[in-house]
């Protein structure tokens, strides 16, 4: 047990996880004029690729706005691996290409390195941070900045969902669209945050859980993914995240009653998507906690319901929130300190 | 336990795992004029981004065909979410762009529909399948055969590695090579197939595991992700593949002396790149098993010594025959049938 007093666990992260709503305002009435003009600045220029590059967190934000650029723009997108240029020298052509880097302190070398670059090999490059004076921010052409404030507790949760909302913002830009989708964010997650007893009530079916499984399809994989990093970080469970195809491609075989899954099943297709997946699970009696439509909830052991009518683009901006809380409920649970998890630094160099 | 008797568990794999050596030497020896003609028809048109396109295992090769074509041929290149298709109708513009869609079967909806649906947006796709007239094959302009024979394990082991060998002459023979970095594999193949004993000494260690954490970087990333799949499918522990820079964004903190760690560090910058994770795996207790080269394996609590001299980007094509024989091992000394897995059919059909 550590030696903290237990009133005292997980304050910086329980503050940070309720300042969300007021992130997500404060994007939306002063962040647009910058993202208009980042977007601007993109348009003029013919893009054909998109390359996206972060690590940890910001790597689930990144696979977010994967998906919103093959699917909102049409353009062929993918993750870089920055050890493809800083271990092996890579220099790919990169003309037409738009490299995105997303990092909370823009400062892990092998990002800046990478994006560095990148830049000199043609592409067009913007830093996506929440340190607009950082190394990654001063090798881009052009940057923004998420607006999260500063962050103290190492697993990172307001600034996850800055980056999300921000680069939803862009995109939708750059399609043309004025980000009206995105307007009922701040109270839909204001409510969602209210709700934290019933996280409570989930969290202590998992208070002896080792492992535990967590999946969705879509849009719902990065809110899946980055929902098992943030147990990881702070509770040391091995969480462990497939998307619904993938999990039924090999890993389903571990999957039994005794490894929890958590369902991740928003309104829409990726949502639909996963029906198939529950049924699944069912059939192999495994305990599943679905987030996600009160008919989806209604397929699973137990859940937690999302309201209904947000678009499903911007979904994963409030997904995300009662899956903090989980593990951070987990986490003081345990008696374990989350804002400051054994091993970790919060901001981590790779090379 | 399975009502099996004993001897009987795991015949099938074992014997497709020691198929392997013939297997490389199949594809060098026969293979080559159709990948000297596909390379062909690649290069008369101009490529400026590789997508590729898998699931399960065949997601693995895929990942280890991003490094080749990003490192050897200077382009930039991606892994597709076929959801974006499937599930949302994403339409991209993918002129100028090469599709490769991996797959033992060719026969996953999503996967051909997805293959489908690139080409009518312009892609040039090529199909790599073990199966030459699967509906995959027949939505591609190009396809290769991966030679490896009928596979009826339910675990992919040769389609594997003949994956990864079928690419690579590929990206080599793209780039202008003669595939002879490769020529050493068969027989390098079967001298680490040989020492199935010292394996089964080390799965001897993880019989009473539930989690395990494997970690490589560079071109063993694949390695460490194929070898976590291999573990789950057969033998139902939670085995988590990072990358070894992602392993400290974050999962680190999991990582104590109770969970097993194994570290693939090849000879090579990848390697190289592993001795920073490894120190920081011995400053908290954890236990290492090292599969690698002399002097990595001495960084660990045990290992498994990789001969030196073969090139690293071919280098994931022997990594993984330790690694295959360790979830087969660790399968067969709990009682359980790697053959059959629980839950999991040899195709698994996603939409």
């Amino acid at each position: 047990m550590p030696d903290t007093p237990n009133a005292a666990l997980g304050r910086l992260m329980a503050a940070e996880v309720a300042e969300q709503p007021a992130v997500l305002r404060r994007i939306l009435d002063r962040g647009t004029p910058a993202i208009a003009q980042v977007a601007e600045a993109i348009r003029s220029k013919e893009q054909r690729f998109v390359l996206l590059t972060a690590r940890g967190t910001s790597d689930n934000a990144a696979l977010y706005a994967k998906y919103l650029v093959e699917i909102l723009l049409g353009l062929p997108a993918g993750l870089t691996s920055p050890s493809t240029t800083t271990l092996y020298g890579a220099r790919p052509d990169l003309r037409e290409c738009l490299v995105i880097a997303i990092s909370q302190s823009g400062g892990s070398p092998d990002l800046v390195e990478s994006t560095r670059v990148a830049r000199d090999c043609g592409a067009l490059t913007l830093a996506v941070t929440n340190a607009p004076a950082s190394p990654l921010n001063q090798v881009c052409e052009l940057d923004l900045d998420v607006l999260a404030g500063q962050e103290k507790a190492t697993p990172a949760t307001k600034t996850y969902t800055a980056q999300l909302l921000t680069l939803y913002l862009l995109i939708d830009r750059l399609r043309g669209g004025d980000g009206g989708t995105a307007l009922c964010l701040p109270e839909a997650a204001a409510a969602l945050l209210a709700r934290q007893s019933e996280v409570r009530e989930i969290a202590h079916r998992y208070r002896f859980a080792d492992r535990l499984v967590i999946t969705g399809r879509g849009y719902a994989y990065a809110t899946a993914r980055e929902a098992a990093l943030k147990i990881m970080e702070t509770s040391y469970v091995a969480a462990h995240a497939f998307s619904g195809a993938d999990l039924l491609h090999g890993p389903l075989a571990m999957v039994d009653s005794e490894i929890p899954v958590v369902g991740v099943v928003p309104d829409g297709a990726g949502g639909r998507a996963m029906y198939d997946v529950l049924d699944r699970l069912r059939e192999l009696s495994a305990d599943v906690c679905v987030v996600g439509t009160a008919e989806a909830v209604a397929h699973g052991t137990v859940g937690f319901t999302l309201a209904e009518g947000v678009a499903e683009e911007v979904s994963p901006i409030l997904e995300i929130l009662p899956l903090q809380l989980l593990a951070y409920e987990i986490a003081v649970g345990r008696g374990l300190d989350p804002d400051l998890p054994r091993a970790l630094k919060k901001i981590t160099e790779t090379h």
